[in-house]
């Protein structure tokens, strides 16, 4: 039988390691929940310990005027898959005030072709293990989580509070929601929810074949929604009859998503700091390193309503401005495009003539974009009779059902 | 004074905490350490559980052949910053079979306006940080890291050496080499360390000021080396002059180090997949979205004596090829261009003829590409005073100042 003196040092022992254990453990989380203390003001200074000091850097470049602006800024993340959990850690690392995410999955095992998700994460929601990662990576940004499917009628209307609510100073809007969805339905509720409250928005895709994608930028009354025109799509050069879709997964690639992330958050950072063109639209074709530009006005026949009065809203704004008042926008692109004498051919704008007869024939767009099908009618004919397909054999009903999938 | 029995109690208390801690901890570690089996073979089955369904499905979708196939290709990656932290990350995700990473440098927290590198990672080196993450992320992929600089003499010889040797295969040669350094002297080696061992490789860099970037190609002896020609850069349109270098740090953005480190890996797995247009010269200006591409042939006169002997074989090689057994790689160029009606008008290859040239005047380029500065000509004279500067005012020690800091 042990003796006190021995059962004391025994005691002795087991105290000291589980103190070490402890510590051991403490360290290992601490490590994980609290990375780096708070920053409360951007600074330029070049040491290693400053994470902003390359941000700040586009200022004594000449590219950004004010970078510390960009902590005034709310985005929303509507998605955060392949493309908007890239989306919401580049906005992140560039130090955002503050990121609305909307997702109502879980990160699966299947999502490891793509960036930002780790196997560990597998079973969580998207939106709490993005948050987590992010909020490790800048703790000087604001989180706000929605764990939802957007589409459903309880959650439309809290995500159109929020959006027009939930901007850094609360009761302010977001200034700019991002679709990084993968479906119509979440798109058509993003652009139904946009055009009411007039909130510009920015639309991301990509193939269901992991080859091409695409941006664009939605301001209400200003640039066509997404109800004005039918989506349009990269044209994929590629035999269509090879795409078997029944029961299939669509296939996707860490490289389109990270591109289509990085160009459309590239987009978001012209965009709020008034830098560079702002491209309406940009498409991506990994397969021959081609990236189309284009602009489309609103379809003034958009079935949208709320689209059609911001429509009007933005004409008689137009219209009451002094001639000689030009459009800070257009000036901005205007002088970006002084020295530019590359001749991008590219760049057209569909016409509102080309516009008004997309509901019968193909409206004419660039070489290498194409519609995904075309606008009904709005004379009452039922959609598959009045609609014409224009680059494959399949009905308006497979294109719809193929655009669902999406 | 503790009765025996209460010392025993206590005994077993602190045994029993002790088994707690140590299986938290455990399992703390454990979850970092091993997330997932190793798959011994890569399936297409769309089940959750499958981190490869979306990537086999790609052969579904009529894109690549075997996608298998890229469990038996190496790559190694020199540079792990902004852009071959994220090409590395890629690569994993997509099942590379092995991966050789080379980096000095420790992750700082300064890199976290960047993709990839999380602040509890600052100090660690950053090869080890990476291999760690990457690791976790994808358990099937191989990897060797190397912690040091490739300039240095013995480095460089070990290098060298890796890069013949340490293919999947022990003694073969690794498949492709990926340049994502941040300065010139880099870029020379392994320009250097390929010429002499015909090995294939991708060069890829990102400007000062942030908003362009590249990729380029080079095939000893078939492509322009980085000796061959001039680095081109994209043109960034903007007044150089507000570009002040004295000891501030370059900017940098997650969006367009991920754009490009996208469209590199794109490349490769093109390269190694053999699907589409692998692009030889592409180029990205952020400013306009703007993205030239280019072909370049390799110069006669250049200065490394390795390319010159590749040049010569690849022309021997080419002599002897009957002119009916037409190149394969150009049969797949041929096929993929079938359909391409879009007249991409950037592509454009600068001959023989204006290589020769460049050491005098400054070759034809597409527009919007530029030269850093032109080469010196071989017939001994200085190289500041054969040396034309192209569309900048700097004298070419400053712009080799430049380059060296990029």
């Amino acid at each position: 039988m042990s003796t006190v003196e021995e059962l004391k040092l025994r005691v002795r022992e087991l105290e000291n390691e589980l103190i070490k254990c402890k510590q051991k453990s403490y360290e290992d989380t601490d490590h994980q929940a609290c990375p780096r203390p708070k920053i409360d003001q951007m600074s330029a200074e070049v040491v290693d310990s400053n994470p902003y000091s390359r941000l700040m850097a586009l200022k004594r470049m000449g590219i950004v005027e004010d970078y510390e602006k960009i902590r005034s800024y709310t985005v929303a993340v509507v998605g955060v898959g392949g493309v908007g959990s890239v989306t919401a850690e580049m906005l992140t690392r560039c130090g955002i005030g503050k990121l609305l995410l909307f997702d109502y999955d879980k990160v699966e095992l299947a999502n490891m072709n793509r960036l930002f998700f780790q196997p560990h994460q597998a079973g969580f929601s998207k939106v709490k293990a993005a948050e987590h990662t992010l909020r490790n990576i800048n703790p000087d940004v604001i989180f706000e989580i929605h764990n939802y499917n957007i589409t459903t009628m309880d959650n439309f209307t809290h995500f159109m509070d929020r959006i027009s609510h939930g901007g850094i100073e609360e009761g302010k809007p977001v200034d700019l929601v991002l679709s990084c969805v993968d479906n119509f339905e979440a798109r058509m509720a993003i652009n139904t929810a946009c055009n009411e409250l007039g909130q510009t928005w920015m639309e991301s895709g990509v193939s269901e074949n992991a080859v091409s994608g695409h941006i664009q930028l939605i301001i209400p009354g200003e640039t066509a929604c997404f109800a004005c025109a039918p989506p349009l799509i990269v044209a994929a050069n590629i035999d269509e009859k090879t795409l078997k879709r029944d029961g299939v997964c669509a296939a996707s690639l860490p490289t389109t998503m990270g591109v289509i992330a990085g160009v459309l958050v590239q987009n978001v950072l012209k965009f709020l700091l008034g830098f560079g063109t702002v491209s309406h639209y940009l498409g991506y074709n990994a397969m021959q390193d081609f990236f189309p530009t284009m602009s489309m006005k609103p379809n003034p026949q958009c079935s949208d309503a709320y689209c059609g009065r911001q429509q009007q809203e933005y004409q008689k704004k137009e219209a009451q401005r002094p001639k000689e008042d030009v459009d800070v926008s257009e000036v901005k692109e205007e002088v970006v495009h002084e020295d530019n004498d590359w001749g991008i051919e590219l760049v057209s704008e569909v016409t509102e003539e080309e516009l008004e007869l997309a509901s019968g024939p193909v409206p004419v767009l660039p070489e290498g974009i194409a519609l995904a099908y075309t606008i009904p009618t709005q004379s009452g004919d039922s959609a598959s009779s009045a609609a014409t397909v224009g680059e494959t054999d399949c009905s308006l009903e497979e294109l719809m059902a193929q655009m669902k999938k999406i």
